[in-house]
């Protein structure tokens, strides 16, 4: 097999046997295919696309390529969220406690953010004591005793989705629905859950644009689960603005705790409750969805799951005085109000400018270098749809910085007004189920 | 500007500016910009194409990586021809004296060749002692002093160009019109001629396979050399079966002698007088193509083109006897006949094959560290549109090799016969001027 005839094959919109791309993922894993002969493939696929049959052996070879974690010690279906991420998004902080109250055994592993705000584990972190490092055995007990851990990834999973997506970034080859759903699969399938929910995100602040495209990846991305033999279900949900009101490590952990307290805000109750509904579902804890949502609700208003929360906390080291009193997470030393200069309607809040102000506080991280500042971070006070007179507050900074004028003078650009009624936005568009 | 930026624009089909597209072509040059991002731009031009204004920018951007030959010492207008390459093209040597014989000044840089039968300056070197590497002074020298001199590439000429093909030739992106007009081109203005003719051919011989496609590149090579303020005419010629009938180092020296003598083969003896008849147009020396024609056709017949050559070869140190007994060229130890199995008319003579057929035997070089034995080769008896009895000689393989099975079972393959009174085939299909 030579690398030049199969990218003149690409080219030419034939179909590549699971033989071919096997031999090319292996090649580039093993360098003794050079990344200018990827970069072209790639190029290539970005202009052609991907067959079904291609994008699971792309997936399934990236998968082969590296580690696959070994769940079976847990009792019990697992079953994985994966978000494709936006701004505000602390779904995985509530998910996994919630799900786990109702029995569910949640292990999983998470990433940090590079973007705008940290990741799930950046989060995690702003718990005093909390360790994101536990060896397998470990990981595997704790949620056999207690149904829920969240660690950092552990093994070497999907090597090559890694090498692909590094240079994928540098060569102009990310926009690629197909190459997106196979990295994306390939480490979630690694990641060994029997059942995957994903929350396809798309608008300003997401990766996806427009909910066509996002639509596109969610079914390529639930074709290759069930192909590759993991129940696979997708939601396509609204991120033109930023979910529920904070943006920043430890101010959205207290927001999680406030929706595991059953007083979190509607967007981000609503969007947990339909996730954990068919992760429970798919984990067989309950017969419909319906029935899943009604046993949950009551899970966050009976504190069941802000206690699971709790024991995992304490399970992994943080401290618990934090989760009784938010309080006591990390702060910042200043909290300014955003005014409002204008009277209208919030038409739209810019959710990727929401972000980048975020990351100026110290919120996320500009390069892989930078450490987070825990307690700054962003918190909305008006959002879509809602009524604001000139001089109300729409958003509070929290920062360590001296000067906020440029951080202020972005959550204004990202606030778009109107004179006339607007509508809330719809958060679920559509679930592939 | 960063190099993953312009790839997005190019793949967003968004037209670079010409300060884009030298920005690469000198990053490349000077290995700033790394092969996988080249190769990835590369690919999405080959799907996005590029605009004339863009493929001048390429050209002029490549003609500028090297040197430019400066040919202003020459007296008169310079006018080079370039072929895209077929089986049996022995044009240059022939074109050369014709059109030096009517006071055109040929100053041409040649090239050895790599595929199925040798380059112009490989032909020259089967007569004995001719010197094909002059310096630049000796060079201009000869063409004022006898209007022609053919020489090896002196200077570093389109360099970038040089790169670009390398990596194309490995990441499947060299069949593109745009990336192919302007590689061509770049070396052709480097050259330092006023003038162009371009013979694009087309057929199963040669790089393009369709008379459409040819047409295209043609267009493309002809807006370039005018842009670039050089004069270009392009014709459209077939190469579905080899031009003349000889293939081979020595044997196409043969033929063309006898052409310069009047003797030559029709389609050959037509093809040179129309590419020359433009040549001297564009020179000035004639007020039109059909003035040019008869003028050059005298030419042949009172053995002035032939003198030119004559003179050309001494000039340059080769053995005079040799032109004037063309028995005294090298050949080859046997000369075998291919016999026709069966009665019919020749419909089509595969150029490639015969080609390849003539590179085993020795004619051409695989791999550029072949030597070229220049004796060997193959002569056509039988054409398209001649009528052949079963026992008839198709061809004549001339060969220093034990066994020629392969050989003549490749020259059966190539010739392919009907019952039916075929055409002989249109060898000029258009000319854009």
């Amino acid at each position: 097999m030579r690398m030049t005839d199969l990218i003149s094959k690409k080219r030419h919109n034939i179909e590549l046997t699971t033989t071919e791309i096997e031999w090319i993922i292996k090649g580039y894993t093993n360098k003794e295919i050079p990344d200018y002969q990827m970069s072209s493939f790639l190029m290539a696929v970005v202009f052609n696309g991907m067959t079904k049959a291609e994008q699971l052996a792309l997936t399934q070879a990236m998968v082969n390529s590296g580690d696959v974690i070994d769940l079976s010690a847990i009792e019990g279906i697992k079953v994985d969220k994966h978000s494709t991420g936006g701004v505000g998004d602390k779904t995985s902080l509530i998910l996994g406690p919630l799900v786990a109250s109702m029995g569910v055994p949640v292990a999983k592993m998470s990433g940090r953010g590079l973007g705008h705000t940290g990741g799930t584990l950046d989060k995690l972190e702003s718990i005093s004591g909390m360790k994101i490092e536990l060896d397998m055995q470990d990981f595997v007990k704790q949620v056999n005793e207690i149904k829920l851990s969240i660690i950092g990834q552990t093994g070497n999973l999907a090597p090559a989705d890694k090498y692909l997506y590094a240079l994928r970034d540098v060569t102009g080859t990310v926009e690629s629905i197909p190459l997106i759903a196979s990295s994306i699969m390939s480490k979630k399938i690694a990641a060994g859950a029997d059942g995957i929910v994903l929350d396809v995100k798309f608008g300003a602040g997401a990766f996806m644009k427009t909910l066509d495209d996002a639509k596109v990846l969610a079914k390529a991305m639930v074709e290759i689960g069930r192909d590759a033999g993991r129940e696979t279900v997708a939601f396509l949900t609204d991120m033109n603005q930023p979910l529920g009101f904070a943006i920043g490590n430890a101010l959205e952990v207290k927001e999680a705790i406030e929706t595991l307290n059953g007083r979190g805000p509607a967007d981000l109750e609503e969007l947990v409750l339909q996730l954990a509904s068919y992760m429970v579902v798919l984990a067989k804890k309950a017969a419909n969805t319906e029935q899943a949502y009604v046993q949950l609700k009551e899970k966050l208003r009976n504190g069941e799951a802000l206690q699971k929360f709790k024991d995992f906390v304490a399970a992994q080291g943080g401290d618990i005085n934090q989760i009784e009193d938010p309080n006591l997470l990390p702060s910042a030393s200043t909290v300014l109000p955003v005014i409002a200069s204008q009277t209208g309607y919030v038409e739209k809040i810019d959710a990727l400018k929401i972000g980048i102000a975020a990351m100026k506080l110290g919120a996320g991280r500009a390069t892989k270098e930078d450490t987070i500042d825990m307690g700054v971070g962003i918190v909305l006070n008006k959002k879509v749809g809602e009524f604001v007179n000139m001089g109300d507050v729409l958003a509070y900074i929290h920062t360590n910085q001296a000067d906020s004028t440029e951080v202020i003078a972005d959550i204004h650009q990202a606030y778009e007004m109107t004179e006339s009624p607007v509508c809330s936005p719809t958060l679920i568009y559509d679930i592939i189920a």
